[in-house]
This record gives structure tokens, sequence and C-alpha cells, in this order.
């Protein structure tokens, strides 16, 4: 690889798309005439929150695991999550007829251990406040000759989860910006490679939570950074540093990154709800949080949205959306309540 | 007319179809592999909560609407409802370019009041203990020449509802079974039209809540019966008699009514929630909790399901499924924050 060629590259995202075809669902992209009044552009809104195990993450787990070895599979694949990626890998290893141990840790929510398990992956608990669950599974592996699948920091990763960013534009045209949320920053990363490699012209935009905006603070200083561990609603952000190699890459892609409050979130999963009749989780609702505070500045043309997944249970989204309606977020006909897109 | 004609034919369906191209949603109809597992068929699922103003309701509400000559049109029409075809009423009017004026209840949810008049119609309220909705629509229709839309007793209504399950069809092939909810009876006589139109052997199921099963107890009685007004969370489906009109045309296409019982119909909602990601207002979930629950009786092949509407607020959805896990509905892969679909 010469110093110019980028790790992961369009090609790459359209190999990963071969791949995934019949495998990963291509998932709607759905318009809603009441939030294009609101932002004064034509939003396009991908819902990977309807993809298999519930997230963008199985198309970068899946894309992956399927480029092992048959012995390398027939080993067995590890990862290290509490969130979206460990029942990524569980239903790519279920897929791929091998197993999956995901190391997670012993408070885990319940429902998330449950979701993995019932996809048939081995749970391996940890203690999070004294363990190391990067050590953890590499220890794992090497003891059981499993192959690690790491959250983002991997070019076939990387590239799966740009086939979300490759479908939307085939659906939707070419895009003027594209608005993805940024955690680990592999689905931007993907993502981006994918529609500035189909025109080099369209904006890209990431999202963080505010309290979570260490890829923003890392574009500004020009390196990597890392703050505290951040405490926020977006579960699937809340991360201290970027990635290494989605860093690199996200340092020539991103034209901007933005941040919304926990409560902007809530208001946009509730808006989500109340308007579009979706289910968004925390993360997934940032980049429409963006949009209705108009954080993301002002858009206008064809704007792609990647509602990242959609992974909360009743209970949780009663408490963060169920009660007093949050002030701030402008409304169209009257009330949320009015339906209609 | 002759007697043999039936008051909707399936050329009627396609021609309310053609005025609703570009006016009404074609939504999506959405697959879950988790649904065709526990179901044992393959369910074809028309997100009708996708649907302009929430609910199917705008369809029929459009083609009637749009049938009224230009100067009909000029004096504005109106309807009786404090649910869902109160605002499918007030947005065709929008679109057509005319006034609406809803007679409602004064203790409606302000929400629903407030959707209304965002699109922008005039409300009229009543004492719903005192007043006669119908009669004060009728006064007012007279004092002002305006055409009142029924909610479900008019062909035209009947037809446009039907264009969703001829959409249906066209998008998943021939079906064995439809399953539809039956409130009115509007929804499903058009719908069980198309289908039967279509395919003569094609199985047509409606669902009804426990409480409000005046039209099982009328198909079986043979003839209209009325129930006390049944208390039920499927505000659409709580009527305590059939429509006239409808049930001549139900009681020819209807093979079967069946009921779900309130605490169903919630964990259908949550079940569409959780792992479809998709939000189901009461009475739109009552097929899901048909199916789930296996009351629609064993089913095989190809199934299609009217998802009807998707209008409940956060806060309300909080109220009837945000608490504890009931029990009895059957799991898939361990948790409904599963996710995937």
């Amino acid at each position: 690889m010469t110093p110019t060629t980028p790790p992961v590259t369009l090609d790459d995202v359209r190999d990963a798309a071969a791949r995934l075809r019949g495998v990963a669902h291509r998932t709607s992209v759905l318009r809603s005439r009441t939030l294009d009044a609101l932002v004064g552009a034509e939003i396009h809104l991908k819902c990977e929150n309807f993809q298999r195990a519930g997230a963008f993450k199985f198309r970068g787990a899946y894309n992956a695991a399927s480029r092992l070895t048959p012995e390398e599979l027939s080993r067995g694949i590890a990862a290290y999550s509490s969130g979206n990626h460990a029942q990524a890998v569980a239903l790519a290893a279920r897929e791929l007829g091998t197993t999956a141990v995901i190391v997670m840790p012993e408070d885990a929510p319940p429902s998330k251990r449950a979701a993995t398990a019932g996809y048939g992956a081995e749970i391996v608990p940890y203690d999070r406040y004294t363990g190391d669950r990067v050590a953890i599974a590499e220890a794992l592996a090497a003891e059981r000759g499993l192959t690690v699948i790491p959250p983002y920091e991997h070019p076939h990763v990387i590239a799966g989860q740009g086939t979300a960013a490759l479908e939307l534009v085939a659906e939707a045209g070419e895009l003027g910006t594209l608005v993805a949320p940024v955690g680990g920053g592999g689905l931007i990363a993907g993502s981006g490679t994918a529609v500035k490699g189909l025109h080099a012209g369209t904006r890209v935009i990431g999202v963080e939570p505010e309290a979570g905006d260490d890829t923003k603070r890392s574009l500004e200083a020009g390196r990597r950074v890392s703050i505290p561990v951040p405490h926020t609603i977006a579960d699937g952000q809340a991360l201290h540093t970027p990635g290494e190699l989605t860093f690199s890459v996200n340092r020539r892609l991103l034209d901007d990154v933005v941040l919304v409050t926990d409560d902007e979130i809530r208001d946009a999963m509730r808006f989500a709800f109340e308007r579009l009749k979706i289910v968004v989780e925390p993360s997934g609702a940032t980049p429409l949080a963006a949009l209705l505070t108009g954080r993301a500045g002002p858009l206008a043309g064809r704007v792609g949205v990647i509602l990242s997944g959609g992974n909360i249970d009743a209970e949780r989204f009663a408490e963060l959306c169920g009660h007093q309606v949050p002030a701030g977020l402008p409304r169209v006909g009257g009330h949320p309540g009015a339906g209609g897109r």
C-alpha cells in the first residue's frame, strides 16, 4: 500500500455490498413531507434501525467474518461489546455456520445478553471495573484460535458499514450532504468513502453527543485526543477517543462534526416515534437531532441521513421519552401526534 | 344497480387507486424473519401507519372528496370524528384546495384537535354526553352547503380503503390470507373486495378487540346487532354496531372474525416497537396480536396484514407499553430488545 492509498476505497465498499447481497437487509429509505418542510431540504432517511440485529453493525461484522478462511471460520470468531456489535457478530457467526464468543460486562443489560445468546453466541462475562475486555478477548482468541472481529478498527468492517450509504445513494441519487452518527467512526468512515467516491462534492457531516465529542476535538487538534468516558444517553457513542484507523480516514473525509445534547436526542427520538412512526435508539437519532435543531447547518438540496439503529426496549423508551414534551423542537401541524410523513 | 351487484367492486378500488396516485403514500410492505418464524408463514405487513395523516383513513376520505363537483368542493366538506378520520378529512380538504369542518367532542385529546386544526380544518366542538354529532354535522352541512364525508358508510370511502390491499397484493403477490382490523368495517370491506376480486380463494380474516365484537356477533346473528359502547384501548374499533353498508359487504366477504384482548394488543404493540422498530396504534396492532397469539388460526403460505395506523403519542405508548413485560407472548432470540427482523 503506497502512502497515498486510503485503507478503504469505494471498490472495497462495492465488494462488501456484493457479499452482503441477500444476507443483510437492503433497508428502506423513508421520506417525510413534515421533515422536509421543517428542514427546508429533501431528506432521505436510511433506516438501519430496520437492519438485521437492529443496527448497521451487521454489515461490517458479516463482511469481515465472511472473508476468513474456512479454517479460521471453523475455529470461530470473537468480539468484545455490550452493544449492537455483540449481536451483529453473533448473528454473522450463525449465518456463516460458525460460533461466536462475546466478551461482555457482567452487568450488561439482561436484554442485550439474552439477545446475543439468542443468536447462539457464548457470552464471557467480565468485571468492567477491574477487567480489560480487549485483553480478555485476545487471550481467549489466542487460547482457542478465534478471530476477533473489532467493532470499527478494521478495513473490512469499515467497508461493510459503507454499504448503507452506497444503497442510500443508489435509491436517492447524488447527495448534496450526508449526515451520520460518529461513535468509533466506522460507519461514517465507510459511508464517507462511499459517498465521496461516488460524488466528490458531497459534504459529509458527523454528529456526536455533546458529552462525547472526542472526534470533533480530535479533528480540531489534528490528532486523536482522549476525553473522560462520556455520560450520554447515546450509548453507542460513549467513547473516549476515536479509532486510529477510522480517524485516519475521517480526518480526510469529514467536512464537519456537530454536537447535539441528550435533550435534543430525546426530542428527535420522539419526533421519529410520533411523526415518522419508527423506533430509533439514542445514537441512531443524533443525525435527526442535528437536522431538527439546525445544528447540521443550513441544508439544501438532497440530504442523506443514516438512522443507525433501533435497539431500545419499550421500558427505556418510556423512561426517556414517555413524560412531558420537551420544549424547543419546532412543531408542524400543531402536534406530533398528528402523524403523517 | 341490480340486487346482485355489490356496492363496491374491484374496478371501484382500481379507480380509487388511480385518483390516489401521487397523493396518498404507496406505503412500505415490511417483512420480518422473526415474525415469519413465530407464525410459521410468510407475513407481509402493509404499513398504513406510514400513510399520510398516520392511518389508512386518508385513502377513503380523499377518494370520496375528490369526486365532488367543483361547486360542491368549493362549499367545503365536513366530518364527525375524534380520531384518524378527522385528520384524514382535514388533509383531504387541504389537498383539494377546500375547507373542512370537523365536529369533534369538546373533550377530545388536545393533540387530536391540534393535529386536525394543523391541517387547516375548522373544529366545531360538541358535548359528547348531550350532543348528537351526526345531527350537528348534518345541520351544519345543510346550513353551509357542506358535504359530509362519512368515516365508512360510503362506497367511495370503502373503495379508497381497499387500495391499501391492492398495493399489498401488487407487491407481495397472491395472498392465501388477508388479516385486517374491523372497526366500522370500511377498511376490511374495501380490502376484502380487492383481494377476493383479484384471487377468489384468498381468505379474509377480520380482527376485533374482545370488548368490541359487534361485527363478530352480527355475522353470527346474520344481522347487525348492537353491543354496549365497548371499553378497549383500541379506540379506532370502539363501535357499538357495524355500518349498514359495510356489513352488507362484509357478510359476503369475511371468512372469519377473531378477537384479541387489550393485553394481547399491548404485547403486539411492544413487539412492533422492539422487533419491527415501528410504531403502531392499538387498533393497528390488532392483526399482529391475532397472528402472535395464534388466534388468526393456523396460517401457512403468504399472509397479508394491514397495520392500519400509527397515531399514538409517546406518553400514551409509555402508559400502555412502558412498564413490565406482559407474559404470554412467544419470544424468539431471547428478548424483544434483540432487534432484527
